[in-house]
C-alpha cells in the first residue's frame, strides 16, 4: 500500500491541500492517505510545531504532501517552537538534502510577471537548491563577547559528500532538459565556495554533455533580473537557493502557480512536496487561495515518489487547459474560488 | 589640503575615474589628486592588488576615488592575490563599515529597466549594506573533516556593536528621506540574524519619525522583483547587502549608472567612492564605457567626505541635464564615447 502523508499545515495549507488531494485521488487512485497536524496546526495539537506521531507518519510514508506553514500567533516563541522549525525538522530528519523549484511561465500567465514580456518569454528554470546543510544548519548560537558585547554566530560549511550529491542531481536535472548547468556560489569571497566550485567543477567530466558555469551569487541576483531565461539549471547552497529561488518565482510573476519537491533520491523514494507560497493567514479559511501550486506539486510527488512520469505529466497539462480557459482565483485577477478552481483543472483531466 | 586618492584599477576603471576626476576638479578646483595602482594593476606593479604605496596613499587621502578592479589573467593567483582582495582589505584597513547604494532611476532612463514601467515608476531605494563584518570576515578555512572528506567552512557573526553603528547610518539615512527603514535579515533561521533583528528593533524608539519594518532575506529578493519602490532605505549585513544591492540596482536598469559609497562616518571623513559596475574587460580600452557611474561616485564624494552638498547636488543635476538631452552612451543604446558623454556632462554643470 502507498502511504502519502497529507501534513496540510497552516493558513491556506488545509484548503489547497485539499484541492491537491482531489486531483491525487482521481489520478493514481487507490493510494492510503493519512493526516497529520503541522507548524502553528501542530503546535496547537501537541505543544510542537512537529509533533513526533507526525514525524513518524512521515517517515513512514512514502510521500509527503505538504501545505503551508506559518501563524502569526506562535512567532514570538523560541525558535524551536516556531512554525518553521518543523520545516527544518522535517527535511534533516527525512535527510531531503535536495529542493527542486521550477519557475516556470504557463503562457496563459505570461503577463503576471512584473517583469517585461520579452524578458521572460519562455521562461523556464528549475533551481536545484541544496536543503540540509550550510549556515542553515552549522553550529549557531549566541555569546557574550571578550569584549562584553552580545553576539550571534552561525558557521557556514559544506564538505565534499554533501556537495557531490546534491550536484549530482543538478547535472543529471540538466541532461534531462536543455543541458545547461549554472553553479551558483561567492568563491571569491568564501572558503566553503571556494570546495564547493572545485568539487562541482571536478564532475564535470562526467556529463559531457551538459555544459557548466558558474557564478557568483551577487551576479546571478542581478542577471535573474536582466535576462532570467539565460539559465536552465540553477544549483547552489541552501543560503543562496533560499533567496535565489524566491528571486525566481517572483520572475514567474504569480507565486500561487509554483511547487516544489524536497528529495532524498532522484525518484522512488519518499519526498515532501509543497507549494512554494505561504500559508497566508490574511485569505486563510476565506476559499480564495489558488490550489494550483498544491496540485502542481502533487504532480511533482507522482513524478518522483510513485516515478510515475505520465500521470504528472496529465496533471500538469490539466493545469495549463484550465489556465487556457481563463479560470483564476483571485491572486490572478479571477473570481473562482479554491474548489472552483479545483473543479476546473479536475474537469481538464 | 584636501588630498584625493585616484585608485582607478583595472579594465574601463581609468576611463571612467578620469571623467569623474574632471568633473570634480570642475566642481571643486583646487584638491590634490594622487594615482596609485590597485586589483590587477596593482599585482601587474608590485605583485600585490594593493601595494602598501597604495594603501598609505588611502589611509593619508581625504577621500578615495576607486574606478573597477577585476582581471581574467589573475582570477586563477591565490584568493589573497586576486584583484577583489583589495577590495576586502581597503574596506576592513579603512575602516570602511558602510556601503551606501542607491538605486534610482533617471526619468530618461525609466524605460531602461527590464521591469514594467509602472512597477519601477518613481524607483528611489538606497541599501545601506555593512561592509566590514559578517561571513565576509569570520574565521574561514578548509580542512579535512573526521570523514577523511575535504570540507570548507566560513563563520558568520556580528556583535551588537557592530549591528548598533550600521543600524545608525541606516536609520539616519531614513530620517533625511521618507523615513521608512526595512532590516532585512534571516532571523527565523540565523542566530546572527536574531541578534542583529533584536539590536535594530531596540533602537526604534531613538528615532520616532522612523518607521522600521523586518523582512527576510527570500521574501526582500521578492519583494524587490514584486513592488521594490515599497522600499526606501534597507539596512542589511554584508552578505545579504551583497546579494540584494545588486538585485536593486539590475531593477533600476542600468548598471552604468549607479555610483556607491564605503564610509566610516556619515560625513567629513575619509571614504571610498566607486561605481556598481566592474572592470568589463571586454570593452576596456575603447572608450565606450559609460562615465556616469562614476560621475555619480563623485558626487557622493563630494557630498559625505567633502560635506558638500551643494556641489553634489549640482554633479547629479548635471548627470539628469545630459541625460534630458539624449546624450548616451553604447550601454543605453548611444554611440558617445566616454570621453563625450563627460564633456556633455560638463557642459551641463
Ligand atoms: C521558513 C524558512 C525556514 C524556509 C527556509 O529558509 O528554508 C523557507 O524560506 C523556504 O524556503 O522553504
Ligand atoms: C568583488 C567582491 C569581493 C565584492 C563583494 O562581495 O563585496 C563585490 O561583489 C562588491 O559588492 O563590492
Amino acid at each position: 500500500m502507498t502511504l502519502i502523508a497529507v501534513l496540510a499545515g497552516d493558513g491556506i495549507g488545509p484548503e489547497v491541500t485539499a484541492e491537491a488531494r482531489r486531483i491525487l485521488e482521481a489520478v493514481r487512485p487507490g493510494l492510503d492517505y493519512q493526516e497529520a497536524p503541522v507548524g502553528g496546526a501542530g503546535y496547537l495539537a501537541s505543544g510542537h510545531p512537529l509533533p513526533e506521531a507526525t514525524l513518524d507518519l512521515a517517515k513512514r510514508s512514502d510521500a509527503v504532501l505538504f501545505g503551508a506553514i506559518g501563524d502569526p500567533r506562535f512567532e514570538k516563541l523560541e525558535r524551536a517552537l516556531r512554525p518553521e522549525a518543523a520545516l527544518l525538522s522535517l527535511r534533516s530528519e527525512l535527510g531531503l538534502f535536495a529542493n527542486i523549484r521550477p519557475a516556470t511561465i504557463f503562457p496563459a500567465l505570461a503577463s503576471e510577471s512584473t517583469l517585461k514580456p520579452e524578458v521572460v518569454d519562455g521562461l523556464d528554470i528549475v533551481i536545484v537548491r541544496e536543503l540540509t546543510g550550510d549556515v542553515y544548519f552549522g553550529e549557531k548560537g549566541q555569546r557574550t563577547n571578550a569584549a562584553g558585547l552580545r553576539e550571534g554566530h552561525d558557521l557556514m560549511r559544506y564538505d565534499e559528500s554533501e556537495i557531490r550529491r546534491i550536484a549530482t542531481v543538478g547535472f543529471e536535472m540538466a541532461k534531462r532538459r536543455k543541458g545547461k548547468l549554472c553553479s551558483v556560489d561567492k568563491a571569491n569571497v568564501l572558503e566553503t565556495s571556494q570546495v564547493w566550485r572545485d568539487v562541482v567543477t571536478s564532475m564535470a567530466a562526467d556529463y559531457p554533455d551538459v555544459t557548466l558555469t558558474h557564478m557568483y551569487v551577487d551576479n546571478a541576483a542581478m542577471q535573474m533580473v536582466r535576462a532570467p531565461t539565460q539559465f536552465d539549471v540553477i544549483v547552489t547552497g541552501n543560503l543562496f537557493g533560499d533567496i535565489l529561488s524566491d528571486q525566481a518565482s517572483m520572475c514567474a510573476g504569480s507565486i500561487g502557480m509554483l511547487p516544489s519537491a524536497s528529495l532524498r533520491a532522484w525518484s522512488g523514494d519518499t519526498g515532501m512536496y509543497e507549494p512554494i507560497h505561504g500559508s497566508a493567514p490574511d485569505i486563510a479559511g476565506q476559499g480564495k487561495a489558488n490550489p494550483c501550486a498544491a496540485i502542481l506539486s502533487a504532480a511533482m510527488l507522482v513524478r518522483h515518489s510513485l516515478d510515475d512520469e505520465a500521470s504528472a505529466q496529465r496533471i500538469e497539462a490539466a493545469v495549463a487547459a484550465a489556465l487556457d480557459t481563463g479560470a483564476r482565483t483571485a491572486d490572478l485577477g479571477g473570481n473562482l474560488s479554491t474548489r472552483e478552481m479545483g473543479d476546473v483543472v479536475m474537469r481538464a483531466l
